[in-house]
C-alpha cells in the first residue's frame, strides 16, 4: 500500500531525520516548520519519504491525491478524554445555565455520580457501541490518536468495565488509543463517609486487578478541593507507579490545590486542566518532562476563566492541549473548535495550537517516535484540508470543518 | 408535493391558528411549546397540518419520514450577517492575538476597508460563486432565512455589484433572503478628510439607485464612535426612510455609543451588537417594536465582553440572536455553535435561545407571517435533528452538527 499526495500548498510539521524534537516550549512554540508545494508518500503505514513538487518521485502507487490548495499535517493527538460514557447530561446543563455550580451539582449526586449511576446500568456492548460511534466522528474531525479514561465506574466491576471497552476500541480503530485508569474520579456516594475505604479500595483491590491485566497505560487521580486532596494523591500515585502506571492527573481545575506539584513530583507526564496556575505551579514545572495540558473547551463549556497559557508559554514552559471530552464539562471531542477556543480566548497564535495538539500532544502519550511531526518513520496518519489560504485559517474558520480527508497509516 | 414526517420525538415551536404570536419578550423567552410524539404534513411548500400520533392521518404523500428519536423545528432565521465577502482575513486575526485591537487594525487601513479592496478586485461572477457556497452551508446547518449586508462596496459601483450577487442569491435558493444597505459601514480612505462627502454620496447617488432598482430591502448604518456617530446615523436613517428603506443598524458594540437610542427613535426594524447596553438602552427599547439583536459569535471570536442579554431579558424585552457572519469578527455562519455559546457565555436557557432564532429572528425580517413558528399556512421549512434526548442538547453538543436533515418548503 503506497499513498503518494502530491501538489500540497504548504505540508506542516516536516522534522528531518537527523532532528530529534520530542517537545516544543517557550518561543519555539510560534514556529511549525512546513515545506511550500510539497508531496509526500506512505508507504505500508508510515511516512516514507516528503519533499518539494521540484523533486516529486516518478514511482508506482496504489492511490495518489491530489492536494493543490490544501495544507497537510500530522493528526491530532488529543491526549485527555473521557470519551467512554453512557448518558449525556444536558439536564445539568441547563441547571448551570440557570446558576448552579459544577461543584453544587456534584455535591447533590449528580455530575461524575450521575455518569457512574448510567453507566453501571448499561450493557457492556451496548456502552462499546456507543463509544465507537463517538470514536469515529472525532476521527473524522482529524484525531489520530487519542487517550480515554475510567472514572465513570467507580466500583471495581464498573472500572473494568470501562477499561475493557477501552481495549475493545484499542484493537478496533487503527489509531493510537491509551486507557488511563481513574477510579480516584469522585467519592462514591456510599463511601461519602469513609473515604479511606474507597482508597484502599483502588489501591489493594482495583489497582492489582487493572495492572494485572494489562488494562491500562497510566494512572489518573482528580485532585481538587471536594475530590482528592494532595495526600490521597500521593497515595494513589505511588500504589500506581508499583504497578507500572505512571501518572498523568487532573491538576488545578477550580483551585490552587497544590495539584501541580505533587504531579511533579512523582514524575507525571502530564498534569492536566490549569485553571488555576501562578508562579508557584510555574516554578514547580520548569525543567521537568511533566507536560501542562489545557483544556479550554471545558472553561468555555462552564463558562469558568481560561487557563493562562501566555503566562505559560511566555515562561519557556511547554503546552499541550487537549478536549477534555465528557458529558459534564465538554461534550466536544472537536480538535479544531478546541483551537479556536485556544486562539480567540487564550490568545495563543495558531501555529503555538497546532503544536500543542501535535507534537506536544505525542509528548503528552509517549506517542513521540510514532506520531505529533511529519517526519520518515513515523506513522502515515495525516490531515488534508480544505483549500484554504494559511494554516491560521483552521482555528480562524470555527465552527466548519477544515478537514477534506484524513488519511491513517 | 406532500411530505408527511411521523413518529416526532417533540415538534417544538407550535402555534395553534387562532394564536397570532409575532415575537417572544422577558419570561415568555423560557417557553418553546411543544407536542410530544407527533406528526408534520407539508404541502406544497406549506404547513398543512400537524397533530399528535394518536391522530395520524392515513393520506398519500410524495415524501414520508420517519423521525422516531428526533426533533423537529422551525428552520433558523439568521437576521444579520455579511456572507457576502470576497477574502478571508486570516492574517489581521493573527494580528489580533499579537495584541492589536479591531479598532487599531481597523485604523490602518485593515478591517472593512482590507474586504473592500478584494471586494473592488474580484469579478461578480466569482464573488456570487463564493457567496452561494457559503450561504448553502448555512442552510445545511439550519438556516432557513437569511439577510445579507452590504457594506464591503463603498462605492457605488462595488455596492451595487454586492447587491447585485445578494439579488441573484434570492433567485436561487428556496429560502428567503433580506438585503440591508450599508454603504455606511467604514469611510473609505479617500473620504477620511471629508466625511460628509460620502455621506453626501450615498444619500444623493447611492440610496436612489439602490431603491431605484428595488436592491435593498432595509437601511443599515454601522453607528459607532470611529465610525458613524449619531448625526450622521440621523440624517442617513431619514434618507433611507424616503426611500422606503426602513433601518436595522449596527449599534452599541465598541461603545455607549448612543446607537440603541437613535435606532429607536427613527423606528428601527432592530438595533444589533449590543455589547455595551446600560439602563438608557433598555428604557429607550420598553415598549418599542425595535427588535434588540445579539451577536455573540463575534464577541467570542474578538474576545470580548459578551452582550448582557440575561439582563435584557430579565428586563422583560425580547431578544434576537444572529450569527453576525462576516470575514472579520465573525467568520461562521454557524446557528448552532451559536446557539451554544449564547447558553455558556450569555446564560441564556436552550428555550430563549430557540427562540431568539426562530420567533424573534423571523420578526427581525419582517417574516413573522412565513418563518419561525409550526403554524399551518406557513412555510413548510423544519431541522429535522440528529436522534437526541432533548432540545437543550442542541447547545449542549457544541461543536457537533444537530441537523439530520432540513426541508424546505
Amino acid at each position: 500500500m503506497r499513498t503518494l499526495i502530491t501538489h500540497i500548498k504548504q505540508l506542516h510539521q516536516v522534522e528531518q531525520e537527523t532532528e530529534n524534537r520530542t517537545r516544543v516550549s517557550g518561543k519555539d512554540m510560534a514556529v511549525v516548520p512546513f515545506l511550500e508545494d510539497a508531496w509526500l508518500l506512505i508507504e505500508n503505514g508510515h511516512i516514507h519519504s516528503f519533499g518539494a513538487m521540484s523533486s516529486v518521485p516518478e514511482t508506482q502507487v496504489s492511490e495518489h491525491i491530489n492536494a493543490s490548495g490544501r495544507h497537510v499535517l500530522p493528526t491530532w493527538v488529543d491526549s485527555h478524554t473521557h470519551l467512554v460514557f453512557a448518558a449525556p447530561r444536558d439536564g445539568e446543563f441547563v441547571d448551570r445555565i440557570k446558576g448552579a455550580s459544577y461543584e453544587e451539582i456534584a455535591r447533590k449526586g449528580g455530575g461524575i455520580l450521575n455518569s457512574a449511576r448510567r453507566l453501571a446500568d448499561m450493557d457492556e456492548q451496548q456502552l462499546y457501541e456507543q463509544s465507537l460511534q463517538r470514536l469515529l466522528r472525532v476521527m473524522g474531525q482529524g484525531t489520530g490518536a487519542i487517550e480515554i479514561k475510567s472514572g465513570y465506574g467507580l466500583s471495581l466491576e464498573a472500572e473494568m468495565k470501562m477499561l475493557r471497552v477501552i481495549r475493545r476500541l484499542k484493537e478496533h480503530v487503527p489509531i493510537p488509543v491509551k486507557a488511563s485508569f481513574l477510579a480516584a474520579h469522585a467519592y462514591p456516594m456510599e463511601y461519602r463517609e469513609n473515604k479511606e475505604a474507597y482508597i484502599d479500595l483502588i489501591i489493594n483491590e482495583m489497582l492489582p486487578r487493572v495492572a494485572g491485566e494489562g488494562l491500562a497505560d497510566y494512572m489518573d487521580v482528580f485532585c481538587e478541593q471536594g475530590f482528592f486532596g494532595v495526600p490521597e494523591t500521593e497515595r494513589l500515585l505511588e500504589a500506581g507507579w508499583k504497578h507500572g502506571l505512571k501518572p498523568k492527573i487532573h491538576a488545578n481545575q477550580l483551585h490552587y490545590s497544590g495539584g501541580v506539584q505533587v504531579g511533579v513530583k512523582h514524575n507525571a507526564l502530564s498534569v492536566d486542566h490549569l485553571e488555576c496556575v501562578g508562579d508557584d505551579e510555574i516554578n514547580a514545572l520548569k525543567g521537568r518532562n511533566t507536560m501542562p495540558v489545557l483544556l479550554p473547551g471545558a472553561a468555555f463549556f462552564l463558562g469558568i476563566q481560561y487557563q493562562p497559557a501566555r503566562r505559560i508559554i511566555d515562561a519557556g514552559l511547554p503546552v499541550c492541549l487537549a478536549t477534555d471530552y465528557n458529558p459534564g464539562s465538554c461534550p466536544s471531542g472537536n480538535v479544531p473548535l478546541l483551537l479556536s477556543i485556544a486562539c480567540t480566548q487564550l490568545k495563543m497564535t495558531p501555529e503555538e495550537a497546532v503544536n500543542a495538539v501535535t507534537i506536544n500532544g505525542a509528548a503528552a502519550l509517549e506517542l513521540e517516535k510514532e506520531m505529533g511531526t511529519i517526519k520518515v518513520g513515523k506513522r502515515g496518519s495525516v490531515i488534508i484540508t480544505e483549500r484554504m489560504p494559511s494554516l491560521a485559517h483552521i482555528p480562524y474558520d470555527f465552527g466548519n470543518s477544515p478537514v477534506f480527508k484524513v488519511v491513517y497509516n
